[in-house]
């Protein structure tokens, strides 16, 4: 079973809707190497886990967790970036008569972000494909499991590091800034699991190697040390005799957090009308509202 | 984000290993009315919520976080129906030169529950399709969604009632008669967010009709008063706002818990040398059982 | 059985090509919740009916029937936007050494229309996804298939209606128009079939809820009553004893029509040399138009 | 536009229920050279069709019109091998206490034709893949699409009579010798699109070469010159100038038919309790029969 | 087995980079119609190969050997197109601040070559749709198979002549303008082996008919003769007894090549920092060049 | 280029037909982790490869080249598992009135070897889900292909393991044997080349790890060195200045064979006119022949 706590693991900055960084975003979202991914592939191998050694579970279940609030995260960032991207433009802010929904015939986004969903998140990648189950690796073998874990985080991290160079967006940034660091520390997580199993990785890692005096974002992060931490998500939790000591790459200290981080609140989305979203008419929106505890005031006020 | 509680949301009955009901489960697990689909759908609806009425909201991220541990149920319910049953039949307890994994290729069963998995659950459905995100709905129009939602949990509930006469295996039976009764409680939760909203349902619901006295794994289930109840998986929910009252399909009177049940232990799986899972040898499991705790003593007893 | 009419069902009106229109427009015929969906999620449903209760089948066979000009209208109308899209653009008209397809590389429109398609109409979504039986819902149950049919309607109307604040072409804005009305009519067939069964719909239906006003095309087809009639599409249809009586949405009353609507003529697309279609030489041409009864002072007027 | 006319193109034998057959027969149903698939390969030719030449358009409108007409007929017979197979079995009329649907997890079948449909057709092929727009082929070059449609009817043919060796159950056999002989036709129908442009095919078609004189059922209906014969399947076309005279096979004569067939009633499905099919309790049905006209004396004696 | 000959089949022309080229081209590798596609049909035709009648054989395994050179040919000509694109805009050279990927988000490339790749070809078609073996024909059936694959190889000619259509860059058409000519030598290949079973093609055939006039690239290639040449790359083929004499379209006589043709060196793609591909940094490169036998004085010269 | 070989790479013992084992066995052909993709996944590396380290390119050149010879050899293998199955069941001796391909309708096999292949390969996995693109892993970063080339060698050969105790056939275990003997292999080289960048792999290596002393077809193929041998397939390749010196795993010494093995002869598949294929009747038949040179006697004989 699991907990919601009604809290972003990171703060999203504001900035100009871009429909173009939110479709490129959704690969972190609903690619192959996405989010989506991770957690269904964690949890897999979490319910699936043989053998009586609960700390290796533990790595499983612990990042299988925090991969729930990136799915989050990733979904309400990509929804900041199209949240009112309707209307705009500057084409509209001259043309009052202009169509409210034109721009989403514009190669550059994804349509079904404006014909689908009502401006908000989808299931798929950044070409547009809906994510699919063929993508969970679970082999049932411990030491495999861990290889291609290590491999899925690294490869996550590079596309990552790749969108960073796609956009200056800040909503945009903010984000995937974050995830460059966590997809690093998840790397760390698999690389130590194999490392007290016997592996020593040389040079070769991480992968990819970056300068991060040229990312601003993520270099402030790395400085709150979140690159080499790891919460539990759990109470009762065995992953702090794994990952602890020096990081499998040599760059510092690791460690263990027990439980998970304060975190940000999460926004609330307006009213589309053109979008018919919720597209609850007068009637219908004063009985919601009463149930929400809205009172007759504040609704004459809205 | 998400706190893992470490407890499986029902009990698990033991009963023989039968891939034949494993692979009719997986329906439920990776089917388009499964619970990878619900939990995906649901949260999909939560993160993109539009408008400020917290409890229409609540509805489907206290309804989204169950899922993840019906999520959990199922694939260990699947675990459960094929761990052993590669040396459980009886050719094998007679012949004891026979090949461990020679049931795999009965077509009854799912050959990759062997081959791919090691005897453990797929993110498929029970035709071997994989999961597709094709299956998520989200419109951004509340109306619509809870209409959906409603339909789903219908046709999740009149699958796993077809599947209850399928087998009488109590490990199967156990985890289908609960979500036998939990979808019950989740069409209340959608019908009476709608009923708010105004309409009447008059006799057409619940779908399926069935007669639980035909069902006394179910009935016994409802006696707890499952199919009324509705927790919030949260400590924040405003759920209760909806959720509370006469059932809107006029059987009784319902009710929001708030948190979550106390759950059961998660059980451990064992190893399966013919499957090379978790497949460490001596030495790798000597060290992985250093790391968890456990003494020498125990491991020579093992 | 069926027997072709070769008629349009509604007129198309003309305009420019737009091959960024006839890529959105996709979404209504190869869409999750397009036409080619309906028409199929119907039949199937039709086939495979069970109980003694004409009328209800006659539903989904009347429907399901219409659906299929529907698949035609729509194709139709894409092939419109498509055809000669590449000779209009501007830099052509300036430069004649133009290279005759090189619009296909414009990202706002689908490059299967040029270079799969001849500039017409694809089994895809507005994304270029191919439509996929998984989309066809029958669980064999009554209600859960009218409620998912009144379910489709609506998405389907919401997702017309969205179009048609994309663009303002007259071409693309006749067939779209006609939907959002026909669509609406669909709501109230599955709509009332549930409430001749008890259910009382409140004011939550239809959705989306829309000012006609503000869509001129939608209100003069309203004018003609296209919103409250169903034809039989069949001459031994019993819809009539469900579709008869007050709108299940408290707009007026509804009327079951006999047969099928008079209809519009099929145009017939010309030649395009630079997609080699239909790609006959002289010799072939000649050929064919002897067997199509063209005179050979016809042909020279060519 | 299309007219539902209420007959099956075909009459189909009564015999034993048969799962296994049912499965197999999905591939003609919904397989990559199924009638799905030439209902919508024609038919997206026929309204993308280029250029002035009527007897062509109305070569793949004819055999699209009856395609319409094969998936009812595939899908009904489908239906009549899988009704009341949950309770056919020897086992269970020994077994009173038997599971009703416990054969549902026989291997030999297709699970989902009783999980999902209610013992009815599904749109997948004979393994269970569903049916994908993947395999609609239009190129718009009208050679290349009456090879491609040649090719594709002897494709089906030939799969069509591989099942043939399949299974002796008479349902199964009837249809399936139907589309052995229609298919026939319908190779005849292409060839001699292509012999009038100028193909001469010596003897290398029909394909397959199969000596009906082991094939009694396919033998009968050729009595019936069923292999020759073209329906219109509408009133206005012109595909008798093109299908008329010898047979591109040099087997006969061939001749176009106006029209359509008189055809055979449309066989009611009985109500399947187990499945919850139609699913309708005391209540709901009498308000289901009572708008079907059927009496209460009618009622009192189900 | 295969011998892997490290030359490319043909020369490619150098050219500015150009990503809407590259993402169109992807039709030709990835497509339905693509060479991936064709070298699997005809590998495993070859592999599932019935009866004794080598010169059959060989005429798919000659082609389908063939094609694995085509799909290097067109995936490396993907990368010359792709390749620097990231810094070769307009804006880029005014603007140093510039985002290397920032054009990634432009509409009219394919996201994934920049993000998923490194500027590299995918597996996938011009809509980014992945290749999948659905598309592979083999009815063990030789009239058909071989009736499918000149249907095939004519589609694949039609695609590129569109393509020829859509862009001048050199890079694009030197690789566009060969598989226009190879494409109408395998037609010839397999309309002759069925002229030589009977068929006459009278003149319907070749698949699109052009005019090579306006295709000068197309052009300057048959006159070495490459559209009636037919290499065996085999040295024991018995190809020649089908593929001799007068070409089945009545244009010149054909020929059986030994062998394979001497071919053009493969490009080596250089670094690309933003793409972090190969992604070593200075001491990784290091011990690679070491191993690659590069000397320290070459390196130092990098 | 590629230059075809007609041999196999090993030999393929006889044993009587099993499709049970031929379905298990697709999964080393079109399963995720089968022959298919691993050639797709090394050409795609090899094309895209970036940087001027021609030892590490022709690492996956090698590989990647072995394994069109690989595909050839499994595809071979379910084809002599598959042939002649059709009328070698033991119900078949006895009634000489059974229907040819009734056994097709058996659970344990897979229907469409028989329906739509004529009882030879298809490129789909053991679920007969059909291979796709989507598996095909390419990132550009040098050591993520390689660590991900490693571990799916690694999950290969673990699943050959598994199918190795699935069935004692001869002709079954011939191949699976040879194949887990190259997969490890082909883990050395990956390793290796990872070793020769700096890691250190400790024990973890190679996985699955096997008591070959239980497995005697392996251990056959080990006493020839076959488990540390690579050849170049290539005469120009530099794969030894990587692939050289103590294996990787500590079990001996590695060696880069030049060229490629001699090979087996390649079987011919008899007619099987129950298949219709290859479908020929006397007329085409005597045509084939004497194209390949079959004299009139030998005819006679046959």
């Amino acid at each position: 079973m699991w907990l919601s706590v009604e809290k972003l693991v990171n703060e999203i900055k504001q900035d100009k809707p871009d429909p173009a960084a939110a479709k490129a975003l959704q690969e972190g979202l609903g690619g192959q190497f996405g989010e989506m991914r991770t957690l269904m592939q964690y949890q897999f191998q979490n319910f699936n886990f043989r053998g009586d050694a609960k700390p290796f579970r533990d790595v499983v279940r612990a990042v299988g967790t925090e991969e729930i609030g990136h799915v989050e995260l990733i979904s309400t960032t990509i929804n900041m970036l199209l949240d009112g991207s309707s209307t705009s433009s500057s084409t509209k802010a001259v043309d009052p008569d202009s169509l409210p929904l034109a721009d989403a015939l514009d190669g550059n986004g994804n349509i079904h972000h404006f014909l689908v969903a009502a401006q908000s998140s989808r299931p798929v990648d950044a070409a547009g494909n809906p994510w699919s189950a063929l993508y969970v690796y679970d082999s049932g073998n411990l030491v495999l499991n861990l290889f291609y874990n290590l491999m899925l985080e690294a490869t996550g991290r590079l596309q990552k590091c790749r969108l960073y160079e796609m956009s200056k967006n800040k909503t945009f940034r903010s984000t995937v800034s974050y995830l460059i660091v966590r997809d690093l520390a998840h790397e760390k997580v698999f690389a130590k699991a194999l490392e007290v199993l016997g592996v020593n990785w040389g040079k070769v890692l991480p992968v990819p190697k970056v300068d991060t005096d040229k990312m601003p974002e993520v270099k402030a992060l790395e400085k709150k040390n979140l690159h080499n931490q790891q919460w539990t998500f759990s109470k009762e939790s065995q992953l702090g005799q794994i990952f602890k000591g020096e990081s499998p790459f040599g760059d510092g200290e690791i460690e263990t957090m027990d439980g998970l981080p304060d975190g940000f609140d999460v926004p609330v989305l307006p009213d589309r009308e053109e979008e018919f979203a919720p597209g609850l008419d007068k009637d219908l929106k004063s009985k919601a509202q009463e149930i929400a505890g809205i009172t007759r005031q504040q609704r004459a006020a809205q």
